[in-house]
C-alpha cells in the first residue's frame, strides 16, 4: 500500500501519518519527490482498509499494490484448476459445451431439446428451474419439477447437468439434483448465495455481475472458495454499457483477462452476451478464439413460443451448424471439442 | 405492443405474424408506411413476451408499450405514498434525514453517533450489523449483537432505526428489531429478498442497483408491493459509470424522474452517491433541491478508524453544519426539515 | 511516479528498471514491501511516459502521482478565476444565467425569445448558428445569418451572446460576433480546435464531452489556456451512460468535485443534462445547490416547432418560473441571481 | 414513425396531434389499445424529427421506426463494398492487416517497423503523423516530415499507407501523401472533418468514438458518403465503460452487428481496444473469428521507449507469430491472409 501525500501537506500531516503507520504495527519507507511525499506500507497491508489513511488530513490518495484475491489468484497458484463433472472435464484442452433451453418448460420440451444438443455434441445439459426475472408477474420457473425433468434428462441422454440456484435455502434442493451450480448475473455478490454454494461440494458456475468489475467476480469467486469450494468457473456473458443495439456487450477482453489473472475455468456465455440469436454464432467462436475454455448457449426449437429470452435462442439445426464451426476452428487453434 | 415489420417482409411473413397475435388472443391494426408495416396490437399484452415476435421471420423489432410496473405507478396511482415510522411521516412535506455509521462496530461507537445525529435534528439512526462486503477477509458485521446495540439507541433517543437484511431468512430476525429493512444495492435484483420483505409489514428502503435502470428499480419496488407489502421507498445511491474520480455517479436526474413515475417517496444517499466526504453536503443539497423527500447519510466521529466507508462519512461537526445548511434550504423549497 | 514491480520480479529485471530511471536523469528510492517492491522516481516525470516502464519485464503497474494539468489546477492556483463579459461577471458570488433557443431559426424566433428570457432575468443570450447534429440530413444551422441575429439581440437587448464554433478555419468569423464561444460536448476532444480557440482572446464555454472524464475536461481547458486564453468555463453537461430513461445523466458529484479541482468558473447544462423539459427545473436547482456558477437553459415558445431539441427546451413562462425559484435559492445559499 | 398517446390524454389532445400530421403532410392510422392509443404515420417521416410530436400535450412517447442511415444501410445496398487501394482489396475474401507504430517517430524507425511488418505479411504500413493527444504539453507527432518518411517507407516496401487527419484544414496536405485517411475516435463526429474527408477520394478508415452507438458511427460514415465519397470502412476500436482493467472494452458484438447492418467493410483495432499488449493477439483473434474485414495492430521493437501507446504495441517477433496464428485460424474460416 502506497499513501500519497498533498503537495500542500505540512510535516505535522506527515508525522501523523508516520505514527498510524507504526500503530498499525507496519513499517513506512519514504520518498520526497518534486511535490508528492510517497510513503511505502511494509507488513501485512491486507487487513487494511485505504480508508485507515486516506481521509487523513495532508493524504491525497492511497493505492493499493497487492490484488486483494488469493485463492482465485494465478500468481500464487500458476496451474490451471481442472473441473471433473461426471465423464466431463473442464478447464483443459477440450472446449466444453454447455446448451439447451433458458427455461425448463415441460418435460416434453427439456427431453427435445435435450435430445437435440446431445446430437450436436453438447457436453453438458442447461435448463433454469428456478428463474430470476425483473417482473414479478412473468414465469418464475417450474422449481422442483424443473429439477426432476433435468434429472431425468440426465439418465436418458447421459449429460451432467448445470441449473440455476437463487437463494441460500435453496441450495440442498437445488445440489440435490444439479451437478453444476450456477450463479446467475444479479447475484454475483450476494454474499450469503456464495457462502451457501461455497460450503456445499459442487461445482460452482460464477456468472459475472451487469456491472461487476474482473477483480470483483475473482473476489466472489474468493468467497465461494474462502467458504470451502475451489471449483469455481467464471463466466463472461456480457456487461451493461451504453450501447443499447444489444441487450449486453460481451466483454471480450475478459475472457484472456481472466485467464492471465486466475487459474480457474473461464467460460463465455454468448447467448446473454448479445441478446439477439443473430449474433450468438460469431461471438461463440470470437470467445474460443480468445481463449475461453468453454462456451453456454441457449436452444430453443421453436423460439418464438420460449416462455424467456427466446430472442437469443438458437434453433437445434443453428446450434448443429455453430458445433461443427467449432470443430474446425478448436482443431485450429490446437484444442478439442 | 407495436410489432415492426422489416422493409423486405413477404405477405406471407406478414400473415403468420397476424395469426400468431390472433392466436394469443389479440387484436391487430395494420398501418403500412413507405417502408414498414407496422402492426398495434390490441388487448392484455402485459402477459405477452416481446420475443412472442421479435423472433418471427419478417420482423424487425417490437416496442411495448405500457410500463410493466402497475402498483408502483403514478399514472394508476396519482397520490403520494406516505410511509408512517413512529412518530416520522416518509414521503410528506418534510424532509427525513436518516443518519448514523455505516457499520455498528460497538455498542459505545453507535451510541455516540446516535446521540450526535439526534443533536443535530436527525429523524431516523442508521447502522449496518450484517455487512455486505466485496472481500470475504473484510469485517462481515456485528450479526444480532449489532442489531441489540441499535433497539438500544432507539430507546435512548427516540429514534427508529434502519439497518440492512441480506437473506430471506434473516427477515425475520432483522425485522424483529428493525423500524425500517435497508435492501441493499446489490440486492436491487435479489429476487427471493424482495419477495421475503413483501411478505412482512416493516417498510422497506430499497436501493437502485449499480446498474439498475430505473424502470429495473421500480419493478423490483412491485416485487414487494405484489407480495403485499405497499410500503416502500426507492433510493438513489450512484450509478456506476466511467468516471473513476468519484466512487459512484449520484444520478440527480432519477430524483425528479422517480417523483414523476411513481408515487413511493424517493430518497437520496449522497454517501454512496459520491464515496467522498468532501462532495457529501452539495450533493446532498443537491438532492434536495431535485426534489427528494430525505436523505441517508454516513456519519462518523473518527473516518479514518471507521470498518467501512471511512472516505465518505462525515464528522459530526460537519453533519451539524449541513443540517444547519439544509434547513435554510428546504425553508427557501417550501418543505420543512 | 511509482513503479510496482511484480511479486516474481528477478534482481535482474529491477537492475534493468533502475537503470533506465538513471538514464532518465531521475532518481529512484526503493521500498521492499511483503511481496512487491516500488520504486519511487523524483524529478521532473510529467515529460516521462507511463508506458516508459509499464513494459519493462517484471514491472506489474506504474502510478502517475501528479495531476497532468497545471494551469487549470487550483492547487497551484488556489483563486477563484472570474470571468468579465461586458456588465456580466463569471465565477463570483452571482449565478449568471445563459438561455436562448438552441438554434437560431429566424430573426423573429431569436428576437421573441431574447425579449422573454431577457425579461426573465437571463444575463447572457445563447443560440446555434453552426449546429452540430448527428445526420447529414437534419438542419444544420443558418451560418453567419445566424451569427447577425444574435449581435442584433445583442444590440437591442443588451445582453452578450454566446454560440457554438465547431471547426478551426471558423473561429475568427465566429470570435468576430459572438462575445464568449462555445466548443460543444462533441468537440471536447478537437484539439486543433481548442489551440484555435486559445490563440484568440474571447471566453471559451468548454462543454465536457458526453465520456469525458473530468482529468480529461481538466486537459481540454489546459488546451485552451497553453495556447494563451486564460478565460475559460468549465461546463456539466451530462455523461452517457446504461440508463435511457433521460438522454444523458447530468453527473451532479461533477460540479463541487470541479469546484475543487480547478480556479475556473464551473456552469451546469440542465437541458442536454435531462434531455426532458419535465426535468430541467428540478435539476437546474440541484446544480445551484450543489455550488454551479451558472447556467444554461434552452428556451422556445413553441418546442414542437424547434427546429432541435425541442424535447428539452422550457417555454419562456416555465423560465420564467424557474428564474423566480432560483432568486429564492440563491439567497438561501448566500449567492445571488 | 409512431406517436404513443398517454392513457389520460383527451380526445382534444390526440385531435391535435392528428392536426399537426396532417399540416406536416404524413397520413395518421390509428390503433386503439386497452390503455394506450398509437399512431402510425406514413409517408417521408425521415425530415421529421421526434420532437414535433414528443413535446405535445398528451403524447407519451415518439418511436421512429426506420433506421436514419440509408446510403451506408445494407438493407437498401446488400452487397459489400469492396474497396481497392492499391493492391489491397478491403471487404472480400481476403482479411486485411494494417500495422506499424502508433508515431511516426523517426526515418530510421519508421522504416525498420515497415520493415517488419511487411516481412510479417502486413498489406498497409500504419503510423501517425499527427498525433491527437490529451495533453498539450505531449508529444504531438512529426507533422508533415512524418508524412514524408511514410511515403517513403511506401516506396520502399510497396505498401500502401494509412495515417491520421485531424482538421479539416489538414485534408488536403494529409490526401496528397496517404493512401487512406484515419479519423480518429475522438473525432468520430468531428461533422466539418467528416464534411472534407466526403470531398476528397481517398478511402477513409473511420474509428468509432469512446461512446460512440453502432447507429451514430453509421450516421457519421453517412456524412462522408452523403459529402461524395463512397469509400468508407468502419473501426470497433473499444469502447469507454466502468471496465478500469483494460483501457478499452473491445465490444465484439459490434463486429457482426455492423456487418449485418451496413455494407461497408468492418475493421477492429485490437490495439487500441485492451490497452495491453498481452491481450491484443487473443482480441485480434477474436475479431477476425467473429467476422471482421481486417484488423490494425501497432507493433514497435522497443515498447518501453514508444513516444505513445507504447503499453499496446507488439514487439515485431510477437506480431510475427500473431500473423503465423492468423494464417491458420483465415483457412479455418474459409477466409485468408
Amino acid at each position: 500500500m502506497i499513501v500519497v501525500m498533498k503537495p500542500t501537506a505540512t510535516e505535522e500531516e506527515l508525522q501523523r501519518v508516520l505514527e498510524r503507520v507504526d500503530a498499525l504495527g507496519l513499517e513506512a519507507h519514504l520518498s520526497s519527490g518534486e511535490s508528492h511525499t510517497i510513503i511505502g506500507l511494509i507488513g501485512d497491508t491486507g487487513r487494511i482498509s485505504r480508508n485507515a489513511f486516506e481521509v487523513m488530513p495532508g493524504v491525497e490518495r492511497v493505492v493499493r499494490i497487492a490484488e486483494p484475491f488469493k485463492l482465485a489468484n494465478r500468481e500464487f497458484h500458476p496451474k490451471d484448476t481442472i473441473i471433473q463433472v461426471g465423464d466431463v472435464t473442464i478447464g483443459g484442452d477440450q472446449i466444453v459445451i454447455m446448451a439447451g433451453p433458458c427455461s425448463v418448460e415441460s418435460r416434453s420440451q427439456l427431453l427435445e431439446i435435450a435430445h437435440a444438443v446431445k446430437e450436436a455434441g453438447a457436453h453438458i445439459l442447461r435448463g433454469g428451474a428456478f428463474k430470476p426475472r425483473s417482473s414479478p408477474y412473468s414465469f418464475q420457473g417450474l422449481g422442483e419439477e424443473g429439477l426432476k425433468y433435468l434429472a431425468e434428462a440426465r439418465e436418458i441422454y447421459g449429460m451432467p447437468i448445470i441449473t440455476e440456484v437463487m437463494a441460500p435455502e435453496e441450495v440442498d434442493l437445488v445440489a440435490s439434483y444439479a451437478d453444476i451450480l450456477q450463479i446467475g448475473a444479479r447475484n454475483m455478490q450476494n454474499y450469503r448465495l456464495l457462502q451457501a454454494v461455497g460450503k456445499q461440494d459442487k461445482p460452482v458456475f460464477l456468472k459475472r455481475g451487469l456491472s461487476g468489475t474482473l477483480q470483483e467476480l475473482l473476489m466472489s469467486a474468493e468467497y465461494v472458495m474462502a467458504n470451502g469450494n475451489p471449483n469455481v468457473m467464471v463466466v463472461e456473458r456480457g456487461i451493461r454499457t451504453y450501447e443499447t443495439y444489444t441487450r449486453n456487450t460481451f466483454d471480450i477482453n475478459a475472457i484472456p483477462a481472466l485467464k492471465q489473472l486466475t487459474h480457474l475455468p473461464v467460460i463465455g456465455d454468448p447467448s446473454h452476451g448479445t441478446g439477439k440469436w443473430r449474433l450468438v454464432a460469431p461471438v461463440a467462436k470470437a470467445a474460443i478464439a480468445a481463449g475461453a475454455d468453454g462456451l453456454m448457449i441457449e436452444v430453443h426449437p421453436r423460439p418464438a413460443e420460449a416462455f424467456s429470452d427466446g430472442a437469443q435462442s438458437l434453433k437445434p439445426k443453428r446450434f448443429q451448424a455453430l458445433m461443427d464451426d467449432l470443430r474446425i476452428l478448436t482443431a485450429a487453434l490446437g484444442r478439442s471439442l
